[in-house]
């Protein structure tokens, strides 16, 4: 792709990489005998979320799918309080049997009550990918599980006899839910190519150095290891330090003990590179901080390098293009799709 | 109690009621045909941390428990980071059969993150009571659980089968673990005569005002929850909101509508009181703030209530006892007893 005539890289609309998956989501939705049903729970009068559900139920009208919109604590009435209800609706929409996927509009109470709340809804609802269960299997790289693994609270080890390079799940594996965010992510490293489709599946990121800032537990530590996991060189950047994330290397059975064969996966190491280090060495650029002063300086950027905005607030310059080839100012479309994908 | 001769409150130190407790379990201890191991993991350089693992230590070797220390990231060596290596060791005990019970030693990389972790341990093994599943238990009032419960992720409903007001398990259930900092608090008020024994068991708190400080998802909620449980009215006192939480009466079984019929466990409402307002109606105020900065003011306490310090530092001032009857600087030996208890 080439940079517009101003010298400037290319902005890139989420859009065009959602509408790829678009088709996809309504072939397999006219395979369904009775189109799924997303429950979405709104408890907070936040605009934002109320945005968001919104927007939940355009695209839901638009692929075909049903969506319900529970309200409860602060957006049923402006007699309960900001996240009243919410856990019981929760739990009510778990145990109804016409639901088939559950997705809560968060921050409601903030991270750490936020994420209890994320453990509640049932794993065989979870289109969003937050249950620690997903988290978990993402973080060992176990890409396919067996489905009774989902309502087991004893976490699977990384099976070698179930193949983790091929695109479809083995005989009577399903796939694991990844984290809707970071796979909005992934989603448009394929779509831009940063991904090699020549490579094997399940390394397509070799060769590839991104920076990720942020290592919150809903995007940016998940985001690194699924990136690392697919080969790339990631360096983690949070508040108070560098890590590099990198791919441990499958070594070759040993036939007398094959227990030495590691499941390949990320590792983690702390590093001494300075953010703008890490900036000079990377392919690729995604900010997810949510806090509307942050700035990623477009002066540390390596010339031609992409960058994705995952927050919400822009994390990057207004003159990033100055530098970066391509330009992606947010993904929250490709990541319905991928929820709508999963449900 | 009488106050001492200087007119002040009573200083209880936790030794006196950790007491108590030591017989009961030296007891459950002799009946076992070999002592169970708990497993202790270090995996930072911090020097609360080591501190505490050196006095589980003594207080496994004191009562006959076997402990072993694994040491991994920096406490193992000054080459690897904080943390290293620690989600291994955990699983790595999780599939140990000669281990018993497990113990992390937090804070590590922070809360999201730790929280992970807490997850990582199994329920099995989870002496601490930090897995998702004992908070949900503990929310919710449900007290005794079916074992096979713990080793699946479907959360269990309260079962109006199983009575909830008796001190053991009915047959066929066993106690859900409770938090081991919360529970030691609820030990403590049952050793000073907040909790009173003649009242029925599971309401014993009835008729107290408790003011809990600070509502982290480790302490703060579970314990301003469980005193509620049990029939306290408790303000839940947070840096930008005041909660009351009071118990929802079990409403009698219409014998039409048996699913009428409530389970008996707290609700939450907002509050307009304000701290001040809080302690001034409080028998009891715990305060559980990571702060050294934060201090409770002796002037707002109502005269004779009884203060417990949960937290590392100090929340309460020098004078406290010019107003309380009682204060407890400390509730860590007994929290580590209810670790050992529930091993």
């Amino acid at each position: 792709m080439a940079a517009s005539a101003a010298g400037k890289g290319i902005l890139l609309k989420a859009d065009a990489i959602a509408a790829t998956f678009r088709e996809e989501v309504k072939q397999s939705l006219a395979k369904c005998v009775r189109p799924p049903k997303l429950v979405g729970i709104l408890a907070t009068s936040s605009a934002p979320s109320k945005f968001y559900a919104d927007f939940t139920q355009k695209q839901c009208d638009t692929l075909g799918f049903e969506f319900e919109l529970r309200k409860t604590g602060a957006a049923a009435s402006s007699d309960l309080a900001e996240g009243e209800g919410v856990e019981q609706a929760i739990i009510d929409a778990n145990e109804d049997d016409s639901v088939h996927g559950i997705m809560v509009y968060f921050p409601i109470f903030g991270p750490q009550q936020d994420s209890y709340l994320q453990q509640v809804v049932s794993p065989l609802k979870d289109v969003e990918g937050l249950h620690f269960k997903f988290h978990y299997n993402l973080y060992h790289n176990i890409r396919f599980i067996e489905p009774k693994s989902l309502i087991s609270s004893v976490l699977p080890s990384p099976d070698p006899s179930i193949p983790i390079d091929g695109e479809e799940p083995p005989s009577g594996t399903v796939k694991s839910i990844i984290p809707c965010t970071p796979l909005a992510v992934v989603k448009c490293m394929e779509y831009i190519g940063v991904y090699n489709r020549l490579l094997p599946y399940g390394d397509r990121a070799y060769g590839k150095t991104v920076t990720v800032i942020n290592r919150s537990e809903v995007v940016g530590r998940p985001l690194a290891a699924l990136l690392a996991n697919d080969g790339a060189r990631v360096f983690s950047v949070d508040i108070d330090s560098v890590q590099e994330y990198t791919k441990r290397p499958r070594v070759a059975a040993d036939a007398a003990e094959p227990s030495r064969r590691y499941h390949p996966r990320h590792v983690v190491h702390p590093s001494n590179l300075t953010l703008e280090e890490c900036l000079a060495h990377s392919d690729v650029v995604v900010s997810a901080v949510p806090n509307t002063q942050y700035k990623v300086k477009t002066a540390w950027l390596k010339d031609g390098c992409v960058c994705v905005n995952v927050a919400a607030d822009k994390n990057f310059e207004v003159d990033v293009r100055d530098k970066a080839s391509m330009y992606i100012p947010a993904v929250g479309k490709v990541t319905i799709l991928m929820l709508l994908r999963n449900l």
